[in-house]
């Protein structure tokens, strides 16, 4: 571990600096607007100034930029005849879901057409017999697990935002959430999907049955950012609600205690289906937000679940007690009913919505993975960075994952907080890279990481996604300069010090 | 259902129809050799032509090619300057690894160089800490697990032919095994892979940390049948060995019984580690070779494996017994030790190597998938097929995946036994796309399925397909005329009757 006072090595990098498009044509613009409202209506289109700022990012909010138009299409067919519309008019276009992500991936630069798709949001089928369910784009993601209630099913995939955020934007990121760890991410879960091509055309890949023939399209367009086309439908799996949960809350003295406690689980066999850590800082939100009596003055407190079987539940929930106690637990608290289960998920998944009791009016939320055995060494180093650039930071991940999501507070408004937000986020990406993991888990590229791309991929492997890109989105005029650095800045050797990522 | 005694409508498909590549001209031939021995050295290049029939084909014994060259490079780089050779001299390239597919993927088209990557068999790291593997792509499936046996791992996909398969091979078709149905199939285990693109240059996608950022590449390459470039190297996931295992024969008077049981063992929730049907055709065989007492009056046997945690694993196979009764298992033996557990294995593993005792002198395993519900269905129909064809049919297969084998035997000296092979095979892989399955689960589609591919997508999904393969294999020189059928084919609509599958 690099001692976190040590200053990092000057950035060559840069979050949040996206390679900028020139703004569409002015003069397109009203043609623009009147193609759109000819294909889905006058009250299918926002253009007015102050509408058009509520797209202008998405969670990150030090990039903006506006479209020159918003369209809320309703049918694939629409959808075509949108993109259609704007290859023949030169213009970049992009969708968008419900702008829960984080990274920058719905700021339209360039400017151009953002299709909203939150129009588009059927639940199409539910097919419980055959385990899958087709949505439309739009569809927010825990609607779905609502409908499968009823039935004993529901949609695995459960980011923290699930409330608000759509399917279509969890295809885009590839979403986890707190139950990755046993079931996996959203690319585990999509079978197929219906894509509108940057030419608009329109292709089906996969569908109700596993195991299609023929290349693994699914698989490839599932967290490509929206750079290959617009994903209008999906085919996804639905999970049978396990029999038992037993839901413990390990309280500790220390991080790395609990951080221990998570190698531990794990090098037991055991595949919880959540391990979350939440640290003091973020347990004084919560517990300033719900009165759950979480003990303030604990360093950090982990969530571990089991889920399954009723069989042999309770053994795997000992053992798990037993870890915790034997790596210095100061107590494990069961949740005894589903209620007080539900209560702790709440405060967990609330937990961002908390951060205001902090007393800070901005907060940006990074997203970094290390292999999970380097938990200890990266919380080290938060605190470390933390100090040497004056920020307040607090925790709260998906720690079986070895998935990290320090929360940065700071007041918007002072450009010097803002940058040293910036350096303190910089630097522990880099570290992230450091030791053998990366710059992001779940919330994607999108044009905040843009310039740790080179870091983490030789330049042939880059070519090599750009190529990809290039045979689907060929003027790259489908969401442009989205997580790919541009050619340019990829040709540019001296800037990019290029080099396979040290943990090959 | 479509009933079996209804002729199927006039095939417009053929089994084994590759579209042919004119072979390389002769009069390259002796500079290719000398271009070959360059870079590897003499005894690393086979040219005689009874070294070749060897490599003319796979286990798919109905086309046959041979290459003009084979070579066996050692190296990484050896792969890149035998590809830019091949460039050079425009002759067609593609490796091979173990040659036990089914379906003609190892089959050379057009004749050129054959990469027999034998010779690359190093297992390079093994990381128990961090749960992976770096591997050559000639190294065999089962020396993986082998080397891990001490560690308490194995690798956990498992075809048949697990002791002469190579895991380049495996990436190359996506394969699964009997563990498939708990443990996924080969993509759900390779972390990365080191490629060879077919213009020389090398790339690495993924690595030994999950969650990379960018397009999930190493997803699109596993099962893409080397029509992306050549894998050389691999990052595997490694599997902690089960705590318990408990195994079951379920002995089943009927195979309605045998198959209502998986769907209900599935239905309560439980995922199996692997359910296997033996019928009684296969078992006659089997009990022949190894004498281990399976009843030989039974329709069918179903081995059952639950592994996990030993918490709970009794109650989890309890309840399964429980089910198997229920739907008229005439008995259900458990394996008592682990000595029976392997023989059970054994006896399901080798199954294929026993076929000789049944006294065809050839057979041919067929791979189709049909919605696990419709197992009962596909089953009636193929002993419809077997009886209209006059062809004996035995079913050994993934039960729990939907994904069957039925072995089709005859005399491969007999061209009417050979052509009523080839229609009952495509009698019973059209019916599973009837039923809303697909005419491969692991196998792939070779040269031997090029005309089942317009059946299954769109003439828009097809060249979807065409333009990703085109991005990288632009010339269409490594592994030509796999997998997607030729240009000229897709673009003839009146062959094709194109349409999406029903299913969708």
């Amino acid at each position: 571990m690099s001692a976190p006072t040590t200053a990092p090595a000057p950035l060559s990098i840069q979050l949040g600096h996206a390679h900028d498009l020139p703004r569409t044509d002015e003069a397109k613009v009203p043609q623009l607007i009147e193609r759109m409202k000819a294909i889905v209506g006058a009250d299918g289109v926002l253009t007015h100034r102050a509408e058009l700022a509520v797209y202008e990012c998405d969670g990150f909010t030090v990039e903006k930029n506006k479209p020159d138009v918003v369209v809320f299409p309703t049918t694939t067919e629409q959808v075509v005849r949108i993109v259609k519309a704007c290859n023949e008019l030169d213009v970049p276009f992009m969708a968008r879901g419900a702008g829960t992500s984080l990274a920058g991936g719905c700021v339209p630069v360039g400017g151009g057409v953002m299709l909203a798709l939150a129009r588009m949001k059927r639940i199409l089928e539910v097919n419980v017999r055959d385990r899958y369910a087709v949505v439309e784009a739009g569809v927010v993601n825990v609607w779905l697990t609502n409908q499968l209630k009823s039935h004993g099913y529901h949609y695995a995939p459960d980011p923290s935002s699930q409330g608000a955020c759509t399917i279509g934007g969890n295809v885009a990121t590839n979403s986890g959430g707190p139950h990755t760890l046993k079931y996996g991410v959203t690319v585990n879960h999509v079978i197929g999907v219906e894509m509108v091509l940057p030419d608009g055309s329109v292709v089906v890949t996969g569908g109700p049955c596993d195991d299609a023939p023929g290349y693994d399209l699914t698989g490839v367009i599932v967290g490509s950012e929206g750079t290959f086309g617009i994903v209008t439908k999906t085919w996804v799996r639905i999970t049978r609600n396990p029999e038992a949960y037993r839901t413990l809350l390990g309280v500790f003295s220390s991080i790395d205690d609990a951080t221990n406690t998570i190698s531990d689980i794990i090098g037991a066999g055991i595949v919880p289906a959540a391990l979350e850590l939440l640290d003091q800082t973020i347990l004084g939100a919560v517990e300033a937000a719900f009165k759950f009596g979480f003990p303030l003055d604990a360093a950090a407190v982990l969530i571990m679940e089991v889920d399954g079987l009723a069989a042999g539940i309770q053994e795997e929930a000992d053992r798990i007690e037993a870890i915790a106690t034997k790596n210095g637990a100061r107590e494990v608290r069961k949740a005894n009913s589903e209620a007080e289960r539900l209560a702790l998920w709440k405060a967990r998944k609330q937990a961002f919505g908390t951060i205001g009791r902090l007393g800070y009016p901005s907060y940006c939320t990074q997203d970094g993975v290390v292999p999970r055995t380097k938990l200890p060494e990266i919380m080290r180093f938060i605190q470390g960075v933390s100090k040497q650039y004056g920020i307040a930071i607090a925790n709260v991940f998906h720690a079986g994952d070895g998935n990290i999501h320090p929360i940065l507070m700071f007041d918007e408004r002072d450009p010097d907080q803002v940058k040293r937000v910036l350096e303190a986020s910089g630097a522990i990406l880099t570290e992230c890279i450091n030791l053998g993991g990366s710059v992001t888990g779940e919330h994607g590229i999108g044009v905040e990481k843009l310039d740790f791309m080179p870091r983490l991929f030789a330049p042939e492997d880059l070519s090599f996604m750009v190529r990809l890109r290039t045979a689907f989105n060929p003027a790259n005029r489908c969401s442009p300069n989205k997580m790919l650095p541009t050619a340019g800045a990829c040709s540019e050797p001296t800037q990019l010090k290029p080099g396979r990522r040290a943990a090959v």
